[in-house]
C-alpha cells in the first residue's frame, strides 16, 4: 500500500491487495453459508424517505440527481430538494435500513426466521480518516423473525460470527457484548429513569473518561453522586466468564428488566465460553450510542488494534421492522470488511503467494503453434489449473521472464516433436508432463493468502 | 418474478432468485480466473470531470451531494453544480472509463499486458424498460497493454468469452464480430471520407431498416446511390466461417485499411470456428454506434431473445487510456449479468435445486440439547455440510415441518442415549447416520442450478 487513493475516502486496491480482500469475502460468504445464511443484496439507492424513516439521522448521506437534470434552469424545489423531497434517491449508508425495507417488502415470499447474509458496499460522507471510508463494504448476518424470535437466535449470531472472524487472515479479536434490558433495568433501578440519557452519556466513556461521564451524569441528567458511582461501577464490570452476573448483583439493585438481561446475557456468555473460548467477554460499558437496540449489543475489538474502532458490531431489535400490525424483530451483527482489509493490508498482516491467478504460462516455440498451445491450455483448465498462453514465439528466455514478471509460477515447453516440459521458474527444475494428467503441487493451483 | 420492484429500475431478487444471479457470478469469475485474468474493482464513483472526458456523454449520470450540504441556503454555485464543476462526484455508468483511470493511476504497479475481470454495478438514470434497468452488474474483461498490444489478443477475448457464456445456464447465444478498420476502409475505398458518420448511419439498420439508412447516408452524407449500395451490401454480409473475405472482395473495392480489417477479422473468425463452432459469426453490420473502438467491435445475442438488446458487448481500443505520450491500448467485453439474469428469471431458464444453502436441520429432542446439537452441526460443517439448528424442541413434527418450509431437505435426530438418524424428509427414508463420516448425495451437498 505505497499508493494513496487519488479520492480521499474511496480507496482502491491493487490486483494482489484485491486478492486479500476476495479471500475475505469468501471466506465470509462460506461460513455464512455453512450456517445456513442466503445471500441477497438491495439496491445501492433508497428514497430519502427510508432512510430518514427514523427521524433524526447522524450519518452523512449521499443524494443523487440526474446531471442531464442540472441543464438549463434549476429544478423547481431548488438546491434543497433531497431533504424536502422524501422520494428523492440517495445511496445507503449501512444495510440495516435497506434490509428492513426489504423485510417488509418481501415478507409474503420469505420463510421466517429469515436468515440471510449481506456483503455490499455503503457510503457516507464523512471526513475520511484511517478507519473511516466514504465508500465501504459491510458484510451483515442478520436474523429476522415473523412475530417473535427466540432469544436462543442471539447466542448463535454470535458464535457465527466469532467463527467467521476465525477463519480470517487477521490478528486476535474480541467480541465485548453487553444487553441493554440489563443496563436499562439498573438505571431504572437505581432511580435514573432517563434511561436513553444515561446510555448516551455511558457510551463517552472510552472517549472523556469516568470523571466526566459521572460528570455528565449529574448536570445533565440529575444523577445523585451516589447514581452515577453504581452506574460508572456497572460499566466497569467485563469478564470473560459468567461471573459478571455475581458482580452485577453484589451492587444490590433489584429490577426485572435488569434480570431479564442478566439471564440473556449469561446465557450468551456460557454458549460463548464453550464454543469460543477467549473469543467473547461481557462487557457492561458497551452501550452502541443512538442504535436503535432493545437487547444484545456488541463490538468487536482487534487486539493490538483497538484505536481502529469496532471491526464488527450489532445486536438484536425487537422491531427489525413493521407492516401494519406485524412486526419482524431481527438480531444481526455488521462486519466493517474495508476497515479490516485497509488495516491487513497497510500492516503487511496477510499477503498472496503470488500476483496473479494463472499457474502456467504455455509457451510458443514458434508463432504457428498458438493453436496447440491452446490445446494444451484447454487441457489444463479443465482440471481447475488456471493457464495463459503465450501471443508470440519470443525467445523462450523472453516468454520466462514474462512469467516471472507477471509471477507465473509455471512455463510449459511443447517441442516440435509434440513433447512436453513444464518448468518451476522459482526452482529452475524441468519435468516432462502430460497435459492430460500433470498438475502442480496442491499448494500452487490457487493463490492463497498467507498470515504473516 | 411474480414481483415488481418497488423503485422502477432498480431490480432486487429473492433468495432464491439471488442464487441464481451468485451462480452467474461465481462462474464467471471461475473462468476468468482459469483465464488468468485478475480481479479489481474500482469506486463507484468518479469526477464529473472523468465521466465526460470524452466530450460528448450519450447516458444519463447521476450526480452525488451530500444531504447536510443542502441544508439552510443553496450552494454557491446553484443546482447546476454537478455539470459546471468537474470535481464534483458522480456514479459511473459503466466499467470501462474508470478502468482506464486506474491504469493510469496504477501503470507503475501492474504488470503489462495487465489482464483483469471487473464485476460490478453501475448506474444510468435511463427509462427503465425490458432489459434496461437504472442500477445493473456488469462482468467486464480486458486485456490492455503498455505502448501495443498484439492482435491475438482480440482472438483470445472472443474465446474467453465464448467459453464463459457456454458455461452459464443460457439459451443459445451468437457473439456478431465486425472490425471498425474492415468498414471504415471499405468506406473510404468507395469515396465516403465521414467514416464515422456512415458507422452511426449503419448502426441504425436493426431499428430502421435499410431503405432509410440509404436515405440518410444520400441525404445526410452526400453519398450515391451507388455508394449507399455499397455500403449496405457490405453490412449485409453476415458468414459463420471465413467466407465473408471472398464475398467483401466479390464487393470489388481496394483499400489498405480494408484488407487489414479483413486479415483481423480473419483470424478472430477461423479461430472461433475451431474453438467456439457455432458460437461465433462475422457480421458486417455491427457497428457499436459512437463508442471509441477502432478495430474488433462484438456484439452479442441471446439466440430467440434479440429483442433483449446485445448480452455482451465491446472491442478494440488503440488508446484506452493514456499518460503524457504513453499510451494503452486495450480489448475487452462486458457482460450484462442483470440483464441476462432478469431474463433467465422472467423466463424460468433455470432454477436452484433448494431455496436456502441449508442440507441438514439438526432436531432438538430436549431443550437443553441445543449444545449436543451444535456439537453435531459444528462436525457436519466441518466436512463442508450447511447445516442449522432448531432453536426450540418442538414436536417432531413441527421440526421437520419447519425444514420443510425452509427447503432443507434433510432433519437430523439424536436420541437420549446419543443414537444418530437422518431423514431424507423428500423420500422419507431415515437412516442411522454418524456426524463424523455421514453425508447427503452429492447433488444434495450443495444448492445447485439447473438450467429448465
Amino acid at each position: 500500500m505505497a499508493r494513496t487513493a487519488s479520492l480521499s475516502g474511496f480507496p482502491e486496491w491493487l490486483p494482489e491487495e484485491r486478492m486479500v480482500e476476495l479471500h475475505v469475502l469468501d471466506t465470509l460468504r462460506r461460513v455464512f453459508e455453512l450456517h445456513g445464511f442466503s445471500s441477497i443484496e438491495t439496491r445501492a439507492v433508497e428514497t430519502v424517505g427510508q432512510l430518514l424513516r427514523k427521524g433524526e439521522i447522524d450519518k452523512e448521506v449521499y443524494g443523487l440527481s440526474r446531471l442531464q437534470d442540472d441543464e438549463g434552469a434549476p429544478a423547481p424545489d431548488g438546491a434543497t430538494s433531497h431533504r424536502s423531497d422524501p422520494h428523492a434517491l440517495a445511496l445507503h449508508f449501512d444495510l440495516t435500513v435497506p434490509f428492513a425495507r426489504y423485510v417488509v417488502e418481501n415478507a409474503g415470499y420469505l420463510a421466517f426466521p429469515f436468515r440471510r447474509y449481506q456483503i455490499q458496499k455503503v457510503w457516507r460522507g464523512e471526513r475520511p480518516q484511517e478507519g473511516r471510508a466514504r465508500e465501504f463494504t459491510q458484510a451483515d448476518i442478520d436474523i429476522v423473525g415473523d412475530g417473535n424470535l427466540p432469544f436462543r437466535y442471539d447466542v448463535e449470531i454470535a458464535l457465527v460470527i466469532a467463527e467467521a472472524l476465525s477463519a480470517l487472515p487477521i490478528p486476535d479479536f474480541l467480541l465485548r457484548i453487553n444487553n441493554r434490558k440489563l443496563a436499562e433495568g439498573f438505571y431504572d433501578g437505581i432511580g435514573l429513569t432517563d434511561t436513553a440519557g444515561v446510555l448516551r452519556s455511558i457510551d463517552k466513556l472510552e472517549k472523556i473518561g469516568a470523571a466526566k461521564v459521572a460528570e455528565l451524569l449529574r448536570s445533565e441528567l440529575g444523577a445523585t453522586v451516589e447514581q452515577a458511582q453504581l452506574a460508572l461501577k456497572l460499566a466497569s464490570i467485563r469478564t470473560g466468564d459468567t461471573s459478571f452476573v455475581a458482580q452485577v448483583r453484589a451492587l444490590g439493585v433489584s429490577n426485572e428488566l435488569l434480570e431479564e438481561g442478566l439471564a440473556e446475557l449469561e446465557q450468551v456468555i456460557a454458549a460463548a465460553v464453550q464454543r469460543a473460548p477467549g473469543k467473547v467477554v461481557a462487557d457492561l460499558s458497551i452501550a452502541r450510542g443512538l442504535d436503535y437496540y432493545t437487547g444484545t449489543v456488541v463490538e468487536t475489538v482487534l487486539v493490538g488494534h483497538e484505536q481502529l474502532g469496532s471491526i464488527c458490531s450489532g445486536g438484536r431489535y425487537d422491531a427489525l421492522a413493521s407492516k401494519g400490525n406485524r412486526t419482524f424483530p431481527g438480531v444481526g451483527l455488521s462486519i466493517g470488511v474495508t476497515r479490516l482489509v485497509s488495516r491487513i493490508l497497510s500492516q503487511d498482516l496477510a499477503k498472496a503467494t503470488r500476483s496473479v491467478p494463472t499457474a502456467v504460462l504455455v509457451a510458443l516455440s514458434s508463432d504457428d503453434s498458438w493453436g496447440a498451445a491452446q490445446d494444451v491450455a484447454a487441457e489444463l483448465r479443465g482440471r481447475g489449473i488456471a493457464t495463459e498462453v503465450a501471443v508470440k514465439a519470443e525467445k523462450f528466455g523472453k516468454q520466462i521472464k514474462f512469467a516471472d514478471r507477471r509471477g507465473i509460477p509455471f512455463v510449459w515447453f511443447t517441442d516440435d516433436e509434440g513433447k512436453h516440459q513444464v518448468k518451476d521458474i522459482r526452482s529452475g527444475e524441468q519435468v516432462d508432463a502430460d497435459p492430460a494428467s500433470w498438475a502442480p503441487a496442491a499448494e500452487d493451483l490457487h493463490v492463497r493468502i498467507l498470515k504473516a
